[in-house]
């Protein structure tokens, strides 16, 4: 592993004079062609304006152009989303747009799909350490004293953030805190940021006997999946859930209740023994298509991605199947949201701007839903129809 | 939850003699202001022929404009990648692109990463059932046995795709495995599942002792995270390292080494405590740009972005920083990597078609580090600046 | 798997009039010798009252005899537990006691062990289940509003239990919680059981929105090791800390701070990987023998040996280590504290009856960090002998 | 957190002549009473024979006296167990003899528990560090190509360990190995150690790219609970399995498999969310009892304890159930096996000596079945009961 002497380093070429200009674009582009040889002429093809996108994107070059195609009517019993839906998904794995599509279709017969949001909180986690474990543990008791101060020291940097309660985690010397807000429209992971700095910055002028504290300490696990988050909600908690009569099954999917549950019992143990942040069978997709096409962070799939699924098969052969998304973090203001396209397509759903978010998380697990029965079915599909082979029912 | 009443279904339009086509695409905007209001006219802006996305895209309406930056250049001592590197970074998180690109800055001067592709493998997990564990033993062995004709049944489907060994994992009457191949330069999800379909029919024809099967189980658990994928690799498992001196940490990050380990000793802690997948600091911003501007399939950063980081601080202040990436799903040919942009942005790297795979991992996971020395360093950089002032050191 | 046609089954011996006597339990051993051969003399060798024994066992036909070896002193700066104490373990395992004594005399030189509980918490997790997720919402602002009641009929039951709080976690249509109470000195894992239940009867009694509710599903995790147990504390989280002059770990245990730390920060990743509940050494060792010997229900150990050790090498060379027991359940009053020999083994740490259980559960958590220290210097005293050896400096 | 200047320290006297007598016992015991006032008079009430405990205990003073209680007769279906057997159960616990017992009587109408041991091997773990990932990576192969010699070093060690394979986990410049042995009818845990330690010392001599290496970094986890010993194996990995009749449930039990089904369900999703390491429901009771009665480690319930449970309700409503114990550890020789109360113990059931450990294993794993039916059962039983009485079907 010795270093390899570094080349005489060409760094990317910036306008100090207007660096979100198409020119400056154009220059970069130019750039990366004389130095690689690659042509950027799609990349260069775009509508947005580079002028609107300072605290976007730096060193502008062009953009990505990822097909969007359009899945629904979803049909929505929200308290924020009510009615129906046609939901626009940014991908280019073919047959997502067409299962999310067969599985809205199902539950559009079944009477839609009931959502709820059951939590909401964003946080940051910092963490301080102490000369021993006994002024950790002190120290949490003065933070529930000095709550009322600290929330006023955080909520000075932010308009929309409300601190709703700071959590307490100890091992060691170290007490590893989450302090939990509610964000408004916003995803709130950057207000959050300032208002949890600023409640340290009162914290330390305050209390003297932190050692040291670090704003993050993989607490709050931003863009990565954990248990924490899972259990204690990041963003907002969504349940989706629905009654599907074995019948429609049989019929729209070529499936049926008793086979998916079966399949479920299987899947169930496998992702206990396997380590799953996930029991479900996909929801990235459906996910990562929705957070792409209408400007939501996508690295927060790493987190949003993660589920739990409770299914029961009744008495009368329908099927109750839920899925619930602990850690779903959206926004329908600031970051990608005002962007040509993006803004487009929460425009399509009545979801951008200020008082939507609610709406778009429970478009967004509705929608999650359909992908999980659509794919549920798909995998016991092909031994229903052998089993009903074998019994000549769908001989034609 | 009593279930609505459906309103009457109205499905998105398609265009049975020619659905990947302009007029099409345009229809269905058209539908969707009709029923919407909403407009989309930059979704309706794009440069690549509708007629290229069969296989991508259902129901096409037009494409979302992700904003590209472009950072570098990347140093990288690869076996595959070896030299500098632009790197194209789609994104709408503001200061992302300049993170990464003070990162490159910093490995540059430091000599560059080093990485290696540790694994490759790419799986289909279906399970067995058995009347009891007896069964599901033998069946272990029995494996192992017919595993030549198994792999030949596997590997009739596919060209590129080869089985290279069958993992076990039993629970009850139970037989959980895991048939993994390597698969050239597509991500290979669509040909494992295939391949896999061919031998379990072989297997099912051959074996009487099986009550049921499933395809699919939460054992290869395909765009989910898991502690299965993280030990035994799913994608890619690359390593990318490198050694930085302090001096140079001091002066481009205004950071230390020392302070970047203590920080890393407790969020190593918060990590283990709180059940993270993911050690490190945010490798899902990186992979997930990454991901979006070279067509890789961006619902895979729910499995790639975990990782495991090792540091060390040595006598000499010198700090080691590794990260390894268990379960890096990467296509240099396939899926979304030969759309427009996408490609582009690949032949930026000279990452495009077959043979790439292995320089686009090193690729990405050398990005990675990059971001995460720079997000490290930001994190301690206030308590650095704000020690030397106390010094005096760096007064004006 | 075809079920065996079962013999006449022929159960074990009873005394209706007394089956707590030695008459009894002879009876039962001559029923063990006549039917299997095997002689129970050793276990029919006991110096106990059997009338004692109703509530510790059913069907008693003896004992078993469990060494008990003597370690100490061990230093104890703990808030209940204040000293030197001569601790008793039980166990046939070779060295176990050579080890913990021999960290003990490197924590005495090093000043002794201080100890801190952070939390204490007993509880039982019922579930409630739901028409659809919205009742478990509402269900859950109910409990707010109706705690004192709730408290009020759970505390009915018990003298020394108090309801602290219940926690709550949604899934779907489920709402899991966990009441948590302190115990006195008692583990409390019965007295929260029964006031758990009547807490339930007056919930249904008063709530109508609940289809089902079970007392008991898995997220209190009674003798089994959990994440939420570790993060949220069962029985007591007791922090045992201290620091150790480099120049005492060489002469004491021909270690070094810098070897120990270095193994640790190898054996954190490989924890982190392997999932590991307990990044620490071997706490199941002294913690199971502690627990044998002082009559504590030794199935704990599942929960209890669970623990985080943080680790720090200071820059003199010095070794601040600490070990958390998050779930530490310990009782001295019930259970099988008061027999024979187990109240001796409690009486010599003056650990028996009421007001003792903190000061039990401090020695305990320090007799734990005494023998990670001492395996952690062996691991890597050879490797410092052979350093030491190779520069001459320990040759005789 | 000053420390305590220590007080003149007291070791625990041995002596020098005969430190396993009687004599030496009496002394230690009145050292105690002198120092502490506690008299041991129980724990000096013992007829074993001090002279045969080296290599079992230090610093002997006693026993602890642990109440035995019969259960059974227990019908295994094993292959190395077949029939009727009595289990010794060590505990202080009321109702857990008589709850297990309940669960034996419920099996033993069923037709008996079928037992499995499905794999068996026993790990050190040793860790080896590199220059960089590139030499982790190539010492894998190297692994490899000089397995045979590995083995040779590894088995000159003991007589009974055989080396199955060498399991490899990669992170940076790290390689995590797991050396899998056979060993017999010893647990393994120090044969396992002086053979890994061998093959160490081959491997260092022979490859000099190794920079470091640790004989365990929390790879094997010995004595605490992981991911990796369950998935892969620690110990014996023995299922035990039964399919039971409604009506043996409803006679037997007051229960139903309906109910029962419905209430797992329920836990099955709690145990997921809740990170445990058993979605049953209390293994470690009866493994501990059983343990601490016939001479196991007892330490080990902290791993042995780990299960996964799996039922199924028939159409014609049977309940199969099955649980999983992944890393069972126990011996029928050497460790505590040989000692006065425990040898009776596994003499009453056949299982000491050679030849015996797949009997106990079985044994073990078919009371656990018993006593997880048994609390399942009770945990419904109120239900059931409430559900007749309101049918009006159970009144007097």
């Amino acid at each position: 592993m010795e270093p390899t002497t570094p080349p005489t380093r060409i760094p990317v070429p910036r306008d100090r004079e207007d660096d979100y200009s198409n020119a400056a674009a154009a220059a970069r582009r130019a750039f990366v062609t004389e130095h690689t040889g690659a042509k950027l002429d799609h990349v260069g093809s775009y509508s947005i304006d580079p002028a609107t996108l300072p605290g976007n994107v730096e060193h502008f070059v062009g953009v990505a152009q990822v097909p969007i195609g359009l899945a629904g009517p979803l049909l929505v019993n929200g308290e924020h989303a009510q009615g129906e839906f046609y939901v626009p998904l940014a991908t280019a794995e073919g047959t997502l747009v067409a299962s999310y599509n067969r599985g809205m279709r199902l539950l559009h017969e079944a009477g839609g799909v009931t959502t709820t949001i059951m939590a909401d909180h964003m946080q940051r986690a910092p963490s301080f350490i102490f000369p021993s474990a006994r002024e950790s543990r002190a120290f949490g008791e003065w933070l529930d004293e000095n709550f009322d101060a600290i929330k006023a020291a955080a909520e000075e940097t932010t308009s929309t953030g409300k601190l709703q309660e700071i959590e307490r985690y100890s091992a060691g010397r170290i007490l590893y805190t989450r302090f939990n807000y509610t964000t408004g429209d916003a995803a709130g992971q950057n207000l959050t940021g300032k208002a949890t700095q600023a409640a340290c910055r009162w914290i330390r002028a305050n209390n003297d006997t932190i050692e040291h504290h670090f704003l993050e300490s993989n607490f709050a696990t931003d863009k990565k999946s954990s248990t924490i988050n899972m259990l204690r909600t990041r963003g907002k908690r969504v349940v989706a859930e629905a009654t599907i009569p074995n019948e429609i099954l049989q019929r729209v999917m070529r499936s049926d209740s008793a086979l998916m549950f079966r399949a479920r019992q299987v899947s169930n143990l496998g992702g206990f023994m396997s380590g799953v942040n996930n029991n479900g069978a996909h929801s990235a997709n459906g996910i990562t298509a929705m957070f792409i096409a209408t400007g939501q962070d996508a690295a927060n799939v790493a987190e949003s991605s993660a589920a739990y699924v409770y299914a029961e098969l009744r008495d009368n052969g329908d099927y109750y199947f839920s899925i619930t998304i602990p850690s779903l973090i959206v926004a329908t203001y600031g970051g990608g949201t005002g962007l040509g396209t993006q803004r487009e397509c929460l425009e399509m759903m009545d979801c951008y701007g200020t008082g939507k978010v609610g709406k778009l998380a429970e478009i967004v697990a509705a929608t999650v839903l359909c992908g999980e029965l659509s794919l549920g079915s798909a995998i016991v599909a092909e031994e229903w129809v052998d089993a009903h082979d074998a019994h000549g029912r769908n001989r034609p």
